[in-house]
This record gives C-alpha cells, sequence and structure tokens, in this order.
C-alpha cells in the first residue's frame, strides 16, 4: 500500500525506461548533428543570481521564474533562482570567459530549464531546451543565420517524418515599413496583432489594427505584407512591389533574400519560405526570426525556432556581442509527436544479450564471457538471481532481444546458443556475434 | 566594461568549452559501461515534493535543502525543493511506476542533484551523480552487490589511470558483532567514531570509545575488529577468529566473503579487498558498503562508493524493495583528478576540419563538401565571416585540426588541400578523409 502521492509534480515529464531510452537517442542525434556542423557544447549552473536571470525580463518571465530559498549555509549568497532560458546564462557566460573563447563562437546547450507556469496539457515547468547559437564580437555575417537554421533542420532530419516547412522573416523589413508608414509608436501592438493573426479569425486581425486606430488604407497595406510568403524570388519581389524606400526595410529584404538563398544552396529551397506572419513574440529578436511546422501537423505549432540578436549582453556589458539561435523544445517536442503516434515505434529492448547461468558454477564463465562481448559493443545483462530457468527467461524476454543459457556443458563445450527472443530462432554464439 | 558580477555562483562548476568536452567524454564513458552492463537509463524531475524529499532524511539534508518559491501560476502546488540525491527520487519512480518495470530493475541515472552546502574547495552545490543501482521486489540476490561495484570499476577503468583500491565491508558484520557485545544500545555512536577513525589519530579513536563508556576489553575486541583488512581469505578468517557466535555477524561475513569472491572471479581479486573500517555514515545501509580510492593519491578521498539497503521505498510503500547502488561524482572527481593532473592531456581541438570559402562565390560548393565530410563522421565547421584568409586561419588553428582553403581553382578541379594545422603539413582531401 502507498503511504504517498508518488507521482511526480504536474508539469514535468518523468518516462517510463523504453520512452526514455528513445528520448535519450533523439536527444544524442540532435547533439551529434550540432556537434557535427562545428557547434562546442557548454553547461551553465541550474542556480543562477536573480539579478543576472531578470535584468532585461519582466512580464510572464518574471512571473514564472521559480526562485530558490537560501539554506542556512548559503545565507550570504546573492538571491537565487532557476534559469528559464539558456539564452541568458550564455550572455553571462561569454562575457564571463570571453577570453577563453575563439569568436564566432559556435555554442550548443542541451539541458532542461524551468518555469513556473499554469499546469495544461503540452506545457513543461522543467523542459528540455537544445539550443545553438553563433555569438559574434562587434560583428556577425548573416550567412550565420542560414548556419543554424540548416544545422537544426538537419538535427530535426534524424527523427522527424512528416514534410517540413521552415518559415522565415527579418523583423528589418516589418520595422522599415512602420517607420514608412509613420506607424513607429504603434510597432509593439502592430508585431503583436500579425504575431496572433494566425490564431485568430481575419475579421479579428482587422478589428484589432482598427482599435489602435489605423485606417483603411494603413490596414490595406498591413494586409497585404502578411499575406506575402513563399519561394524566395516572389517574396522578395512582392516586397520591392509594397514600393518601400526605407533603409531599414532594404536591409532586411536583402538579408532575408541573402538567407533564404543560402539555404538553397544547401538543399532547401522547397522546405525554407519566406513569411510575413513570422514575428517571434521577443523583442529580443532585430533581424531573421524562423519557425518550423510539419504542415500535415499544423496543430503541433513550431516545432523549433528562433533568430538574430543584435546585442546579446547588453544588460551585462557594453561590449557588443550579435547573435543568432535556434532551439529545439525536446520535451514538449517529444510529448507532441508521441500523441500524434509519430515517434518510431519504441523498441522496449534496448539490452541485447541476456545470459542466464544455471547455477553460480557457471559464474565465473559468464562473468568472463559478457566481458567479450561488451568488448563487441553488445549491451549484456546477466541474470544474477536465485529464479528457475523458466522465469529468467521470462526476464530476459521483458528487456532483451537475445537471451543464453550458460550450464555446465556450455562451459565443458564452449557451445553457446543464443536464443532470439521474439522468434525464438537458435544461432551459435559466433554467428550472434557476427550478426551485428 | 562589465555592468554586472558575471561569475557563477559560488560552489557551482562552469567550465570552458575545451574542459567541458573533456567533461562530457567522460561522462559518456561512464554512461556507455553503465548501459553496456545492462543498466535502463531513467530521469526524474530536479523539482520534488518536499514532502517526498524530507520522507526520511533530517540532519544536513534538511538544512542543505534548496526549497523552491511557488510561482504564482503554480500556487497550488505542493512545497517543492531541488532533489539532493537520486536515491529519493529513484524510490518514488519505483513505487509510482512498479507496474512498468522489470524486476530485478537495473537502473541508472546521470544527472545534476543539489545541495546549498557552505561553500569550500572540493564541495560543490550543484552536483553530477552518476549512479548504477539494482532493485529487487521482495528480495535480491546478494551477487548484485559485486554487479553494480564491478559495473562502476569498469567505468572508472576508461579514465582512472592510477591503481584503485575497493574497500568493501558489511554492516551486518559489526551490527553483528555489537549484539554479541551486548553493545546495541550504543552503535550508532559506535559505527560513527569507526567512520572517522581514519581521519583522526589512534588515540582520539580510543577516546572517543572511552568517552561513552566502553571498557578496556571491548576497546580491545573493536581495534582487532578495525584493524582486520586485506585479501578475502585472510579477511574471512581474521574475522572467523574472533569467534563471534551471532547469526547476523556470520550472515555477514558470509555475504562479504561471496562479494569478494565474486569479485575475485572478474579479475579484482587485487583490487576488491575487505576492509572493515569502511562503515559510510548514511545509516540507510544495511549490508554491504564500499569506497574506492587511489592508494597514490589518498588525499582525494573515495571516488566511487555505496552499498546495500534492505528497503528503498519504506517511507512510500509497504511493499518491500532490496536495492544496491554505486555512485560516482563526477563534478568533484573531474575538479579533484584535474587539480592532480590525472586528467588525460586535453585536446582543445574538438572540431575536425574547418573550411575557409574565399568569397560567397564558392558557399554552395563548401555546403556540399561539409555535407559529404559530416557523412564520413567528421565534425566540419564552416568560416562564414568576411575576415581576410589570414584571420579564418587562426581562428580555425584555435578550435580545429585541420583546414581547408575553397576558392575559385578548387571548386574548378575539385583538388582540395588539406593543411594539418599543428604541423603545417598538407595532405590531399581524399587521403585525409581515409586518415581517420
Amino acid at each position: 500500500m502507498k503511504k504517498f502521492n508518488t507521482s511526480p509534480i504536474s508539469g514535468m515529464q518523468e518516462l517510463t525506461p523504453a520512452k526514455q531510452a528513445l528520448f535519450d537517442k533523439l536527444k544524442n542525434q540532435i547533439v551529434g548533428v550540432y556537434h557535427s556542423h562545428g557547434f562546442l557544447r557548454i553547461e551553465t549552473p541550474v542556480i543562477e543570481r536573480t539579478d543576472i536571470l531578470l535584468a532585461k525580463a519582466g512580464g510572464d518571465t518574471e512571473k514564472q521564474i521559480y526562485k530558490v530559498v537560501k539554506t542556512a549555509e548559503t545565507e550570504d549568497d546573492a538571491d537565487q533562482a532557476l534559469r528559464f532560458d539558456h539564452t541568458v546564462p550564455l550572455a553571462r557566460y561569454v562575457v564571463e570567459h570571453e577570453n577563453d573563447l575563439t569568436f564566432p563562437f559556435k555554442v550548443t546547450q542541451s539541458a532542461r530549464n524551468f518555469r513556473g507556469e499554469r499546469a495544461q496539457k503540452g506545457r513543461f515547468r522543467e523542459f528540455y531546451q537544445l539550443d545553438v547559437d553563433v555569438i559574434g564580437r562587434e560583428k556577425l555575417a548573416v550567412s550565420y543565420d542560414a548556419d543554424v537554421i540548416k544545422t537544426a533542420y538537419d538535427a530535426l532530419m534524424t527523427f522527424i517524418k512528416p514534410e517540413m516547412k521552415i518559415r522565415i522573416s527579418n523583423r528589418k523589413i516589418l520595422t522599415g515599413l512602420l517607420q514608412e508608414l509613420g506607424l513607429q509608436t504603434k510597432s509593439e501592438d502592430i508585431f503583436g496583432i500579425i504575431d496572433h493573426a494566425e490564431k485568430v479569425p481575419k475579421e479579428k486581425t482587422v478589428s484589432s489594427f482598427e482599435e489602435i486606430g489605423l485606417s483603411g488604407a494603413e490596414i490595406e497595406k498591413l494586409t497585404t505584407f502578411m499575406n506575402i510568403n513563399g519561394a524566395r524570388e516572389d517574396v522578395v519581389s512582392n516586397l520591392k512591389s509594397l514600393g518601400i524606400n526605407n533603409d531599414i526595410f532594404i536591409l532586411g529584404v536583402e538579408e532575408l533574400n541573402n538567407v533564404l538563398s543560402l539555404l538553397e544552396k544547401q538543399g532547401l529551397g522547397e522546405t525554407a519560405i519566406g513569411d510575413m506572419l513570422i514575428i517571434r513574440g521577443l523583442d529580443y529578436y532585430t533581424g531573421t526570426v524562423f519557425e518550423t511546422f510539419l504542415p500535415e501537423y499544423r496543430e503541433i505549432g513550431s516545432i523549433c525556432s528562433g533568430g538574430r540578436y543584435e546585442n546579446l549582453a547588453s544588460n551585462y556589458t557594453d561590449q557588443n556581442f550579435p547573435g543568432v539561435g535556434a532551439s529545439i523544445g525536446l520535451t514538449r517536442l517529444f510529448q507532441t509527436l508521441d500523441d500524434n503516434n509519430l515517434l518510431e515505434s519504441i523498441d522496449k529492448k534496448s539490452i541485447d544479450l541476456v545470459l542466464i547461468p544455471f547455477s553460480e558454477n557457471e559464474y565465473e564463465y559468464t562473468f568472463n564471457l559478457a566481458e567479450k562481448l561488451r568488448g563487441c559493443g553488445k549491451t549484456v545483462d546477466i541474470n544474477l538471481t536465485d529464479k528457475k530457468v523458466g522465469d529468467k527467461f521470462t526476464y530476459a524476454a521483458k528487456i532483451a532481444k537475445f537471451a543464453s543459457v550458460i550450464g555446465e556443458n556450455e562451459v565443458k563445450t564452449g557451445n553457446i546458443e543464443v536464443k532470439d527472443l521474439e522468434t525464438g530462432n537458435k544461432l551459435k554464439l559466433e554467428d550472434y556475434i557476427r550478426s551485428v
């Protein structure tokens, strides 16, 4: 009988061993692709000083941050809290370790972050973010925007089976457009309305524009702008045909053209498209912004997003560190793929072989055999219980693909039979070793 | 100019990318060996309900636990705190997911835990523990005690170069001895004094025994007991010659003999020894206890320890889950090995090759080449800055082993030269690909 509620706290993902093995596999694949593209892994503490975490934030972040209570032995420390993303700690890390880093600093982080959000389906309070960022010193070529997008795409390709669309915009375009229309003072509202446009009926978007006092002509211009999406040439020519003669607008279009063109050169001409509806909520982004969708599963939302920020660490230093990043929220993505049956069928049996010594007399021989097999790359468990051989097979069938009984005769002759626990087929040990 | 203190909080390990790469390598090697021995990985949330965490604890644990403040959106939740080890969450996990698990449940956890300890050298407030545990249902063969010790030893062997000694005892032996001497009521004190005996002069140990009222004869008996250590046969015969006719004592000696004998059969006859000074502080352990030392570096202390517990989850359920575990505290171990120059020389260059396109005209060719090389298992970065070729080589030399310039001619002819950034030697791309 249970004496306690032993469920994890609401909003925390806790997997069975079989699902954990699959989660780990996806995580390792992503991290492997990131590294193969030249990104160096770092790790920052989960606990940071609150003043560092909240130097910029405000809004939801401040409300959702988990503060940590100092203990009797740490009471001299500054106020502390759990990090809510990887970007703030990265900014601190770059300023702190600047002299140990080579710029452009291609960096990856893959760990859990924490947000005390209201519990709801698909939202997690503790969640893996697998990020790549490129940080420049003083300047950073826009080509790196394409680099992080391609890297994240290659990582997703290791396990995402449905078609992906990467929708890309550049915040300079809308910024320049609003300057040209004389709507700078309303830009925060307008960015917000466009950011939400896909989630509400069209009439709602129009009425939101009206509520902040836009004229019919202004609304029409914005609506035309918002409808621009598609292949590079189309998007660029449609943007140019808006006839906006503003430097920021022109630079934004040029950067977008550049990023899309670099992605084309890497075979993503069909996958990466321009789309003026992409805004990314955070005012933090200043150039390229992108989100990744599965058109056959639009309800899943973006599975990977990010963008360019002009200055990573402006709150902590006078120096200028422009950067660009992409992030995969694996905890939510894993759950969503699982809910939609889009995870590869889980191989519950991550153990290759269970050796079953008939009695303690065969332990020594079995230990040696296991060592030899592990040397060949096999994952080998030995059943050391004093149960009957039949029970040991039942155990093996639950966790492993193959099993072998090691009895007096096997020790004497060295002839060992390996049983396929799925098919019941038996093969010689030598053939089993060669088989994989 | 810095505007903030950007150092990590005291007691948190934060590594440069080169050291992080080495840390990750050791961690992955350990986790790989654990898995190859048939242990399944799980992950539990960092944040747990305080009542779960403190169901047993008390003492230091309660003082050092980091409580987490609920946010406006999580205020309905129970009180929460950060886990301080993997054992308590494992107990909760086993009770919660019992029906999804196969017993004996061979499980591994590899993540950071948190203790708000006073800041001091070699102690960390956030630290990796890489654990293996075997959990039985109702019973668990003592052979698994040897299984976790051998598994942890094999993991350490992947990177520990100095000789290791695994010192093993069994708490039943001292428990039985104290019963026989009629000293049960003083057993907590006596376990504590023996646990500290190596850290104080011999006279101090004797005077501590005197202070709790032991007679000269009793002290002599205990001193004789404490001096028993060495190879299996010696230890067992010395223990037997104490002439203690107590069931628990006899069972303890038998279990110790069994564990040491199983380790002998796996080639650890020299490495694994019996040693009655090994106690392990926690009253939690009930049978086998062990610690691992480097005799040439005694000051480092134990680098891996663990033991047998009769009941993992007694605080959460009436069911009986006996278990045995081993733990490597990698954060402290990494720091200690580094301080003693015992880490393998750090290869600062975890990137294989930097490709340097001469201009944007060569980007497309370079992207394709990078993709091909990544397919061959190479870690390939492309320098996309608009710097001069010389500056790009300087960048490459800091992070990578090789570099190649891709110019107009290379694109035309496909003849690509790969420069070894260490030796200056140049080789053909085809030879480079074949070389590793």
